[in-house]
């Protein structure tokens, strides 16, 4: 029996210390070592199971699984579009088992090999494994750490909700965000290493260490700060904006109206067609690129894995010309700081318009949409967070992002454009638990602000 | 500025007596009267601008607008099923304009014809309308009252989401459900008037007053229910279940857990389908329907009507065989009024799993699926609310529901199936806030409980 007040049941606290510093970056060059992965870029015509089909030409796996790379058509009345874009319209789960230990809650970690990785080897959730991964379709092992997740021996859940993931990428694409915890022996592998919140958000500030895969599932957690010495304004501001009863620039209702307008005001419809309908993309032998060589491209590549459930297998990858950008702009607003949320419109997206941040400029974008704020957000004598992280290695190739948090300075509108809206920390850890409010680039800022401090 | 804290920002109180009881069925009566509605059901070659596409076969309106008849087709490991779908994609606006008349809150309704209505006018929201209709798309009238909806003379938002409408007849429908405060005079109409929110719901026990899209409309708000003195035990434990520090049998992170778990487990591959594709199903002059004569049916009618946006049109309506069935079984746990919600697929719905009542039985639906709690449901001993509303008229013909609210007997378990949750009142007005929480038939039935006492 629980309190039926809305809200988080629990929260997870920011103040853990106590772990050495230097133990992951040596753990996962260690595990970085003793695996023998080996990734190569080869012709489509070599990849194993994977074509193109005659007809629509979507390049897909015979088993007719995994995902595919299909069309996607947007119509609006100001504008309208073809582009290809990846289909896995199963649900994967992204989980992470957690547990205490002396009273400090750990969180197991997983340092795992993607092929489209930076540094191959990043930290991942205990579990990332699609639904055929898991229910074996396609044989291989067993996933390890599934029953925390499935079943009897299924742990205490801290947060459980759908999200989406790169909209520009991905049609429809959502995985399921969850964190157990257990209080038996759980036992360990050597890939796997039991980590402080603390630590692994600490980690965030090191390029291409945190995968997005585990940045998305810490987003989700309610944390808690507890209020002290602050260094200055703004991390007094940012304490104060975890309390839930810190005052806030809007309501909650004004919130999700904000968020109901954005979705009803967007016509956009949005379809897939065939690959093949989409105009000014064109195969050769190696990739299947946009004529005018802006966009991304699709490239196949063969992998030899040690430590994978198959160990050997080859795939096709996104791979995006360049680097993107994606900021959050902060300050304190009576005290408390916000966050300057977009209401942000991606083709992919289930409803089309989900909460971005402030500026995010995928690498294949055109800058004018998304420039309104672009200036602040480069001010580099007012970054508070400032890193370059990985997007999915299992689908991206050298997928980066810098993220950024910026303060705004002192001429920084408090009015802002009507797409815009201003947000404590506390509110967007309400409505990512609600699922598809917050876009995937969001939540891994929302992560990245816990880290400050 | 205002509270951080999730959850609800306002309440509307349910204590607003001092209105006569009589005067909105004299109202309404008048109203009907001097409208010259006529309503004939025609051969679908003789409506106006709609045609049954020659290739697919699906039956549009030639200007690309309204809505329109297609096929659907849903793919699961258990079962794999065709049939007719409504596809209306534009996001409409369901709006009550509020304003407090001496101290007490006011909602301005409507009285409005739909061809498919049963008595052929019911209450309805201030505004209801289709985007086309109120861009004006079509032509006609500019919309009463939009103008406290958008833009400038806007009102205070009370509640702002979108939710579906019926997912075994709409594919991905979803309206605006929004309700506004205004401050300033408001010009009357001969076909709207101000009621409380008290009486409104009063009247959901009187069939087919209350429209569908008023229905909906109202369970998105927050209502507060004072304590005191309470007939019996049930309506001392309902006050309490409005109570967010009551105790609820379920925090919120294990509903949306639980909800998570339900969508997730679905493997429903749900897609539109030419209407020519559905096997049994067939098209005479004035009928499509399905050769075992078990499913509802499409029907062409022409209608003149004096008091519409366009005085005279001929459409496509869905007819049901028969009447639904629809019910909360509720029960007080440790004092406190929870009702059991049951996850429920839907094909249309957007997300395939949204929270529906115990029991659902569309009249077109075989009883198999949902009858676990059937018998409990029927209790004739133990039925707290009991009426038969309508479904939506303006794309559903003598379509009506019997909507119940049970009281669970002595024997009825307290555990109860994994697709089963028991939640408090507020624990659903809070869901309901968020959209696409509570099918619509879950929505009627929370607004019928608000009209207990």
């Amino acid at each position: 029996v629980a309190s039926a007040a809305n809200g988080l049941d629990g929260a997870v606290r920011l103040t853990a210390p106590g772990q050495a510093d230097d133990g992951v970056h040596r753990w996962l060059a260690e595990r970085r070592r003793s695996n023998d992965f080996a990734v190569t870029r080869i012709p489509f015509a070599e990849m194993d199971g994977w074509r193109f089909e005659p007809e629509s030409g979507d390049l897909g796996h015979e088993s007719g699984g995994f995902f595919s790379v299909e069309g996607l058509r947007a119509d609006g009345a100001a504008m309208s579009w073809s582009q290809p874009i990846l289909n896995q319209p199963e649900i994967g789960i992204l989980g992470i088992v957690a547990k205490e230990f002396d009273g400090v809650l750990h969180f197991l970690m997983q340092a795992k090999m993607e092929p489209g990785n930076v540094n191959t080897l990043q930290l991942a959730p205990t579990v990332q494994a699609t639904r055929s991964n898991y229910m074996r379709v396609h044989g291989g092992r067993n996933t390890r750490y599934l029953e925390y997740f499935r079943g009897a021996e299924r742990g205490h859940v801290l947060v459980d909700a759908l999200q989406s993931e790169q909209g520009a990428w991905f049609v429809g694409k959502r995985n399921r965000n969850i964190v157990v915890q257990v209080t038996g022996d759980v036992p360990e592998h050597e890939d796997f290493q039991w980590l402080t919140p603390h630590r692994i958000l600490a980690l965030l500030s090191s390029d291409d260490v945190v995968g997005m895969d585990c940045r998305t599932v810490l987003s989700c957690l309610p944390f808690a700060r507890p209020g002290g010495a602050a260094r200055d304004a703004f991390t007094d501001a940012l304490s104060r904006s975890y309390d839930p009863a810190a005052p806030a620039r809007h309501t909650s209702t004004e919130i999700l109206s904000w968020f109901t307008e954005a979705k009803s005001a967007c016509d956009w419809r949005v379809s897939t067609v065939p690959l093949a309908a989409v105009p000014g993309w064109s195969r050769s032998a190696g990739e299947f690129a946009d004529d005018a060589r802006r966009n991304f491209r699709i490239v196949g590549v063969r992998v030899a894995a040690g430590n994978r459930e198959v160990s050997s297998w080859s795939q096709p990858l996104l791979e995006p010309r360049g680097q993107g950008t994606a900021t959050f702009i902060a300050r304190p607003i009576d005290g408390v700081l916000h966050l300057l949320v977009h209401a942000r419109r991606q083709p992919g997206l289930r409803d089309v318009v989900e909460m971005g941040p402030t500026v995010h400029l995928p690498p294949d974008e055109e800058p004018a949409a998304a420039d309104r704020y672009a200036e602040a957000a480069a001010d580099p004598g007012r970054v508070r967070f400032d890193a370059v992280l990985s997007e999915e290695g299992g689908r991206f190739l050298d997928a980066r992002t810098r993220y950024r948090v910026v303060e705004a300075g002192p001429d920084f509108p408090v009015e802002v454009h009507p797409d815009y809206h201003w947000m404590t920390v506390r509110q967007l850890m309400d409505l990512v638990a609600y699922g598809h409010h917050l876009n995937v680039e969001a939540r891994t800022l929302l992560a990245c602000t816990h880290s400050l401090g």
